[in-house]
């Protein structure tokens, strides 16, 4: 009967519960997302393969605690849904996903990036990441380390305690790289940075690796040229994944008696973005996105571009689908969580922007700039290199030399155990 | 209605559902605490004002990850329980607390001990804890290092990645304790312990409060003899809350060449543990728990001794039936789950071992021993102090001198502000 449904173009209903938050200064609200994943759906009901399927889609709010998880329990005594979309944030989509694993129901979500879910043996069984995981992000780190016989970091981050991206964030390169010597420097939201205490830490590190507001990279930067640890003995990074307000933004310029000092200290800035591709079908969907968006959000500063967790909970519309109409073809039906899910790994297709590659472990291969100053006199920045996670390849970009990324004169070695005694 | 039931004797049926592990290796076990539940009961039934309830307590499994908080959902879709009695683990009983808190069903737990639990305000809100928290065993350290002026404080720890008792133990301390400079030493269950890395981190310390099994404090504690640490420079403390393989016991023999030192050397390490009393019922309760428990369990090291798990979940019985009867006297039902929470909260009432008091948030007071050696020449141990958690007074026992825990010789003084970078 089943695969009649798929053969016939029998109406096949799919109840999909998707978790945004109705709160707008997250960036995957409701008002960014919901529009892309309507639009995907459109999109699904003009390909023949997948002209069966009526997906119902519930929209519930979420936030960045256990809303999703309360809504999920309380609304899944009747029917289970058969196809769960986010939630984003880390502990809300922790526990949705025990949950959904537990009822063999796929969860697809453009978060839950941080480290712990890679362990797909159990509790996220069920969890698809469409977006690149901050594992994924800290892969460009780990090319770079070994070509540029980088040894010792220092992690610096602000933690706002509650959706936690920088925390996340720098723990993905934690996790990634247990043999770099690497020492962490947190401080809460909202207080002051202490730039001293920070160089400090500096002294026995060679790459320092920031997560923070664009306000507190730029004092970091300014005290650090100050000290003349600007001048290639040390290696600065900033992580700016999403434009989230979290993350700085790499602009050194603020209009301020500072200026031309932040100018010369963000010459030795790295920032590390998503590369994102855009081909000519992305036009039409970022125009929508943008019209919808407007409707809804007044004196939207991000709405000029579309984020990666739009164009994710779109693709994973496109994913989902794919993969039931698989698994359908083959005798499986929607209840078959598991099965649509391993149909979902270890695969590649063609998402909104550009090409989409899954891992075999569920989650989304990252392609990510290195985005840094090249004219010191007018202080504008280019795309440097660019590493691409399917083949695990870093780029310098024609032009740019390796010079940069050299290390002016090493310092003591660290001690060959890390400490990891917290 | 409901008052009649109670004026009348009319019954009251009343869901329980208790969390707690078939697997023995848990102290909590179901053959270990069950009986003492089904005690409770029936002793609940002689008394006239709770001869009307009729507890139906259904057993479920519980692991400390997610299965309990499975069994609830799939369990509540129809009736959801009146009384949730555990989960131990704190993982596990964060997820079924969060639920619980949600549907407005009390939880008593004696366990849920860390620290995170104290914060009633939302998410476990309907949590009362009828064990001592890890947080009120800081206490008896807080008080210390005020009476004997100790700053400093090295907190060395085995972590099994699962329970995590020592992680969570010692965690109620660096909590309670913000004031101290403090420093954490962890390594993995099963790991060797570097015992030169652990003395390295002592030297700008004067309290070392240790939490692992037996033979690695016995480890510790030669190689701090070795190095001429255990005169009086240093303070020592060993953890073992309720017997738990996870704690040491405070035992220096082991047949082996070095038994001569490590008496030497444990006359300078003090052990807390729970204080607790027994009263003549407890010896009747006591004696039918080890005919259950033998029973069940084959070569039953614990089983001469009635554990504050069984004690803890015995008491909750009693003290749910209190509550409950209150409240349904002033008019609430038994669905009224806050209500009834806030009836066991602030309360002191006589329980199977002893009076038990319940703190405003819910938590109950903890009354803790010290000891350690009293006769150097044959190396036996005494309690040399209390603490009681009601009145937060700290007694040395008569005979003791206050000098056992004066510092030889103040070191450095440590650095103001702590690190607490990690």
């Amino acid at each position: 009967a089943l695969m009649q449904a798929v053969a016939h173009n029998v109406t096949e209903n799919i109840e999909v519960l998707a978790f945004l938050p109705q709160n707008n200064s997250y960036l995957f609200s409701f008002a960014r997302v919901a529009p892309a994943v309507l639009y995907a759906e459109r999109i699904l009901k003009t390909d023949g393969r997948f002209s069966g399927f009526r997906f119902n889609i519930h929209f519930e709010d979420s936030d960045c605690l256990n809303s999703a998880m309360f809504t999920l329990v309380d609304r899944s005594c009747g029917q289970k849904p058969h196809l769960i979309l986010g939630p984003v944030c880390e502990y809300a989509a922790a526990a949705v996903v025990r949950l959904a694993s537990h009822w063999n129901v796929p969860v697809i979500s453009a978060g839950a990036l941080a480290a712990g879910f890679s362990n797909k043996n159990a509790e996220y069984a069920h969890l698809t990441r469409i977006a690149p995981s901050y594992v994924k992000m800290a892969e460009i780190f780990t090319a770079m380390f070994e070509r540029f016989d980088w040894r010792s970091a220092l992690l610096v981050y602000e933690d706002d305690k509650e959706e936690r991206n920088c925390y996340f964030t720098l723990e993905g390169i934690y996790h990634l790289m247990p043999d770099i010597h690497m020492k962490t420097y947190a401080f809460s939201e909202g207080d002051a940075l202490d730039t001293d205490d920070v160089l400090q830490n500096i002294i026995d590190t060679e790459v320092v690796i920031m997560c923070m507001g664009a306000e507190k990279i730029r004092e970091l930067m300014l005290a650090a040229h100050k000290r003349q640890l600007t001048s290639g003995n040390y290696m600065f990074f900033n992580v700016d994944l999403f434009n989230a307000s979290s993350y700085g933004n790499g602009s050194w310029r603020k209009g301020d008696k500072y200026d031309n000092n932040a100018k010369q200290a963000y010459a030795s800035l790295n920032t590390v973005t998503l590369l994102r591709t855009v081909k000519p079908e992305f036009e039409k969907f970022s125009e929508e996105m943008k019209t919808s968006m407007k409707q809804v959000l007044r004196d939207c500063k991000d709405c000029e571009s579309i984020n990666m967790f739009a164009e994710g909970f779109h693709d994973a519309m496109l994913l989902y689908a794919i993969a039931l109409y698989e698994a359908m073809k083959n005798g499986y039906s929607k209840l078959n969580g598991s099965e649509i899910t391993s149909r979902m790994w270890n695969r590649t297709f063609e998402g909104i922007a550009g090409q989409v590659s899954i891992d075999e472990n569920g989650d989304r291969n990252g392609d990510f700039s290195l985005i840094a100053m090249t004219n010191i006199g007018s202080g504008t920045y280019e795309v440097v290199a660019n590493y691409f996670g399917g083949n695990g390849s870093f780029q310098l970009l024609p032009g740019i030399s390796a010079d940069r990324f050299t290390l002016k004169g090493r310092h003591k070695s660290p001690p060959e155990i890390p400490d990891n005694s917290c």
